[in-house]
């Protein structure tokens, strides 16, 4: 691998996140867990496993959480540099939560199709996602764009906006 | 409208939604909000703006606020019946939000678009999560798929499991 993680830590990297999906399914949770590491330091900045049933919240998803405990960690929106390690492929929320964090790399134990077998349907979501407004299952519609558009005019005129 | 909501309460959502994206712009947030509604009732059962710097934690966008908020005040992580009125079209991580909470409707003022002019390029996430696991910008690698079964494994055999 072209970062500084010796080949046994990434083994025990994955471990920790699929040890959190075990602990999740103890505790009543979904069966996913996550890390995320600094990968020029080794250590681990952030953690979580699922938590939608537990804190009845499905955004709680393992990856979500491991990425809020790693921003509080750093103080900071910005995880360039990090490496994600879940056990299982990131749904588009949590794919997409990445992009927003700036995740560098992404390892991944189960599939989405492994997870769509035991009755998670991220695929279908994937599948949503990929179409256009107009085709989708949940119904969307525009609405009100002038009143929308003065927040975004005000946000631009902004001098000490803070930009992400 | 084939729902419960009178044409005058439609807009009046769609304000409030606006409303709390410039309330974000004043607080130092970005320039989104969003609400919540119950569709039978009426009732606005959850309302958030975007967090993202104010919290620094890249998932605190508004829908997500919003969703979190409803799932707690209805105690239930399924807004099946509910509608959200956001004032910007939901990014990838918030529209499969939308799908995991089974919100029924959602209607957007701002487009993608609009948001990718003033520095918020939801566009790009789109177009990376259309794209395979191979052709991301985010090197993403499957690995110790043996460890990871093992909670899948488990939340198979458990009885007493909480779907969702």
């Amino acid at each position: 691998m072209s970062m500084n993680i010796s080949e046994k830590n990434h083994e025990e990297y994955m471990k920790k996140a699929c040890d959190l999906s075990e602990l999740s399914v103890k505790r009543g949770g979904g069966p996913f867990g996550a890390v995320i590491i600094n990968k020029e330091t080794g250590e681990i900045i952030g953690k979580g496993h699922n938590m939608v049933t537990i804190k009845k919240d499905p955004t709680q998803h393992a990856e979500m959480v491991a990425i809020s405990d790693a921003c509080h960690t750093l103080e900071s929106i910005d995880l360039s540099g990090c490496v994600l390690y879940t056990s299982c492929e990131p749904c588009p929320m949590c794919l997409a939560a990445s992009y927003w964090a700036h995740i560098d790399r992404i390892y991944f134990g189960n599939t989405k199709e492994d997870a769509a077998r035991i009755g998670f349907d991220d695929s279908f979501i994937y599948d949503e996602i990929k179409k256009s407004v107009e085709e989708r299952s949940i119904k969307m519609e525009r609405m009100g764009e002038d009143m929308a558009a003065i927040a975004f005019d005000e946000w631009t005129l902004k001098d000490d906006k803070v930009r992400y």
